[in-house]
């Protein structure tokens, strides 16, 4: 299935679509040598933006969920992305354990775990998995929508090891965000592979950090094309100290959103950009597209109503909100059956493995998708993110676009690996 | 485009079917070890054949041909190979020089040129053609069939060093077997990093020494399934100190015919299998599908008239033909829309990229395919090699049966890989 786009292509975004085909060879040579330096993360996955005249990267997700999503048909990259991976970190590796997110009975997420099984056994892992949640005492099934099921196993931890019955994996997979904390059975695990690392989970991972190291990047990506770095980098800016119940720290909150905003207006001016700037205020740490705001005139911080503080006091697994990021908002500008849709890259290792787009039909493009009600389509294989066809005008041809989306995906990925290195607690430091 | 396929799946091999797949994981993992021990090929394709009964690679070519006929789909897997493969050897090339065959007017072959450009461009490298071909002195435009051009340029050699004008490259790729010996061009470049060796061509290369690197492989890996090797291996012998045209050593061609005839015809019985054995007579080096011959009988060795012997006498380039192997037969058991057909395999580094057919409507199944008359039919994505359905019965799908040619051409291909470090003139000794 080919999804039908509407893409409003128009001024800057072109040129770069443009410059990106023509700078192919020295693009991916520069991924390259930036992976000589940095480890990539074991997976992940990036929401792209594409305004028709900015595109970026509004969130890395280094415990991707969704790739039941995946065009069936690309499969076989992620499997061979994945045995590159295996091999680089432990190439004698035979059992991996995979720690899914603690409520397992929503069947997209079974599904996805169903493809993440299917990935890792393919590329030569015997694959268990082991459970977070307590109430899992006994190899409990879990029926799939395809007639199949899963089997979710109690964990037993042995001292420096982290296992199940009979099962003693060289490598554990994490595919729970730490959301609520860092659970005592995956702390000092000093003999095995804990793939993504503690300090990848939410609490320690801060966006804030992240859309730093991602204008590192940003800047980097952009010297090499020779271009301005605002036309891929969301102006950003952490903000603490807040209480949304009490009402504490609201009034600093107002003046980052009114920074933010003025200084998107005078972007806007520069490169005669019609639209009406706004910001999207969300949790620094986080996910699940949770405690989310558009705010498109700082005013309207002051008329906060008691429902929008409570959304915005607390997030999934009912943790409290004290630090927001204050982020210049990026229209979408894609549809999908007259939706509007944002695409999504999913990555394994170094490597675009796929994609899909999510669809909305009751939000506006201004707003975050993520939400309740969201849909999913899958991209064909026509529009493989690995294809561009670089005789082709920019914009002509689906292929070309969505390589752009890949490498701008892949730039959130090397942030994020950019992050995980500044805050990895174990880091040598040389001084 | 999916071809129709007959295969005659029975006894043993429906056994080896349901073993392969049952061992996935094992089989992935053995592989990961070897590849730990062994530098795969950057580039291979393998032809399998396969006789229901029995399933062997009977061509290991490490200077492939037919990426052309690769599903334009599955592309992608071969640019993420081509990354992976060059990010281990030269993870800061810029430039690669690509030599292809000397006669380049075959569109077939310009396509396939093509392909492989498109493949390294992506892969993010600066790709142009040099020939061998004295004849090509300046910058030569060769039309594509799709109305675009390839530029054939004229090498350069400047001391340590191979390019051309303007155009220092970091890695040459040979596309060309070097059937006509080692040009003088080629040698001591030590700087560079030549791909394949040069005693990967034909000029070194001996099919006898690759079988009996392929048997230790083979037996290797039937001890992991427990099975006989014989099931994965043909029996094969090279003669040495023929000479076709005088009739010298014809006596002793017919030994070694008899002796794998008697020797089939045993395995045959042990196995029950009806069928009448065969040997093939063909050159210990060389390529291109020529001096081949079917022989039921060692009888009909005495009967050799003179047209045959002609045939045998001289290949490619005009080599003569003194050492030949004698190969036990291996019928081709599959059809395309009922001419006979035999997949080939194609390989980027130790991965499986894609597959195509080798189709012959003029040809017996007991016959060479490669020649005059063949065309190619490229495999579905569907019936990628990558992921088998471990729940389906053996035999049931295509994509079973293509896991299964994706690990039998990796058996062949790490035979070529053992082969060239046996003969690898700088290797080093341990005594």
């Amino acid at each position: 299935m080919v999804p039908h786009l509407v893409t409003a292509l128009n001024g800057p975004i072109k040129e770069l679509e443009q410059r990106i085909l023509e700078s192919l060879p020295a693009i991916e040579r520069w991924f390259r040598l930036e992976w000589m330096e940095h480890t990539p993360p074991f997976y992940s996955s990036v929401d792209v933006r594409n305004a028709g005249f900015k595109l970026v990267p509004v969130d890395t997700n280094l415990f991707p969920g969704g790739f039941n999503n995946l065009n069936p048909d690309l499969l076989p990259l992620s499997v061979q992305a994945a045995m590159a991976a295996i091999e680089k970190i432990c190439p004698e590796a035979k059992n991996l354990l995979l720690i899914p997110e603690k409520h397992t009975r929503n069947s997209f997420y079974l599904q996805h775990l169903q493809t993440l099984v299917r990935i890792f056994t393919q590329a030569g892992l015997n694959v268990r998995l082991g459970s977070l949640d307590e109430a899992v005492t006994e190899p409990t099934a879990l029926a799939l929508p395809d007639g199949g099921s899963l089997s979710v196993e109690p964990l037993v931890r042995k001292r420096g090891r982290l296992g199940l019955k009979d099962f003693d994996p060289c490598t554990i997979l994490l595919n729970n965000d730490l959301s609520a904390g860092i659970p005592s059975v995956l702390e000092g695990l000093h003999e095995q592979y804990l793939l993504p690392p503690l300090h990848a989970g939410w609490t320690v991972r801060r966006k804030s950090r992240h859309f730093q190291a991602y204008e590192e990047v940003a800047k980097k990506f952009a010297k090499l094309l020779g271009m301005d770095p605002w036309l891929i980098n969301p102006l950003t800016v952490g903000v603490q100290g807040l209480d949304f119940t009490e009402g504490q720290g609201l009034e600093a909150l107002k003046d980052h959103v009114d920074q933010v905003l003025t200084k998107t207006r005078r972007k806007y001016k520069e490169y005669g950009i019609q639209e009406k700037p706004f910001a999207i205020v969300k949790p620094d740490a986080g996910t699940y597209g949770m405690g989310i705001m558009t705010v498109r005139d700082a005013k309207e911080m002051e008329e906060l109503n008691r429902r929008c503080k409570n959304k915005m006091a607390v997030i999934k697994d009912g943790q409290p909100v004290h630090e927001v990021i204050v982020q210049e908002g990026v229209v979408t500008h894609e549809r999908v059956n007259e939706a509007v849709a944002e695409p999504v890259v999913c990555m394994m290792d170094r490597y675009v493995v796929g994609g899909f787009y999510r669809v909305h039909a009751d939000r506006a493009a201004d707003e975050n998708l993520n939400a309740p009600g969201a849909s999913y389509v899958p991209l064909a294989f026509a529009q493989s993110t690995q294809l561009p066809r670089p005789g082709e005008a920019p914009g002509a041809s689906a292929p070309n676009r969505f390589y752009m989306y890949g490498v701008i995906a892949r730039l959130g990925m090397l942030a994020a690996s950019y992050e995980l290195e500044a805050t990895d607690p174990d880091a040598e430091v040389y001084a």
